[in-house]
């Protein structure tokens, strides 16, 4: 199966909605090409009627929760990315994932809650191009209030 | 025009200076170039005098102060980046912006903070090449007590 | 002398021990090749018996301390590059080094406890080649308690 085809399957097994590619909320791009290489912006969860999930794991929500919304996030990288690319199937790889969570001082889940999206990652383009590097931090406030924000690299597979 | 004569019609009609080159404050380089690829250290808001401006947002500083601040540390990533290409000239684009704002918890303008940086490689680099992907996050402390840490990613013209 | 062999000397004459190299504690690797790049995934201080290195630099541990534990990050990344590799001897250079730092709101040293890992880089790949550019940042919390997480991406020689 193609990364399209599987993307497409698990928002219909799932009844997961792809949001809108991501619009900046400053003077940057969502994404941008240099060699192979495809940067995306950080990408804050923020839904398809423009509100932002919130919060801080460890205090106003838990890590279950804060992986849900880390999916969230991915979906919207993964729209940023098509849209830029016209087809996920142009993607060779992720290259890296690299996550920020909202959370109170004694919250030390970051792992758990990234995987809601490198899991996301590894089911669409597959378990050995799907999974990249990672870093998972934690961070007292983020943009907009936003629980996680994440940004990636992919390597292009034709350019 | 061109990214020098950008660069110095802006510091005459701000009266802004360009501070000298980021000096090492451990055991890094300021920027390292690899294929076309050029990537710079975090550079923080140091002055001509060697002061560095600290401060934390939402409590000693606010969005607007700090705005000020980001785009000291865009003039100081400019300032390295010119002293180890020679020109300006040599960038074709703005690849990655990531800042970290020293901030308190509550304080959720940190893309307004970077503009302060991402403005001032608009105008510098234009609209096109001057605007790249970009993270914005909090942390509760930067080295120094500075207010404002960033660092970038730029793509090579000529290499 | 080469990587390995200023690698070797100096496990020998600090008696470091070389940490396994790094296990994913997600959906992650621990380091991706794309081009002439490898970035590394952040790395944690896990011992050898599986023992994360915890603490909050400026409440648990200080700024000596923390250093000691970044340079035993620094020894894991080398494990897993050097796993991955076969021989750090195809390491051409060390391009970046991120590290964050768990530490209290008023600890500004980030730093001097990042040297611990920079300066093991600098004896490993020399003065040159093993010191690329760095960013360290303040954090408030960190996956599982760990005190330093640190990601790096190298340039290699062969590829």
């Amino acid at each position: 199966m193609s990364h399209e085809a599987r993307l497409l399957a698990l928002l219909q097994q799932h009844s997961w909605e792809l949001p809108p590619p991501a619009e900046p909320k400053g003077t940057y791009r969502p994404v941008v090409q240099t060699g192979q290489l495809l940067f995306t912006a950080g990408h804050l969860p923020i839904g398809s009627d423009g509100r932002v999930a919130g919060g801080r794991a460890g205090e106003d929500i838990d890590a279950q929760a804060a992986h849900g919304v880390a999916r969230q996030v991915g979906l919207a990288i993964l729209s940023t990315v098509r849209a830029h690319l016209g087809s996920l199937d142009r993607v060779a790889r992720v290259v890296k994932v690299f996550g920020v969570i909202n959370c109170t001082a004694d919250f030390t889940q970051q792992p758990a809650v990234l995987n809601g999206c490198s899991e996301l990652f590894a089911a669409v383009f597959g378990p050995e191009a799907g999974v990249g590097v990672r870093s998972a931090i934690g961070a007292p406030s983020l943009p907009l209030g936003a629980a996680v924000e994440i940004e990636a690299v992919f390597e292009l597979a034709d350019c």
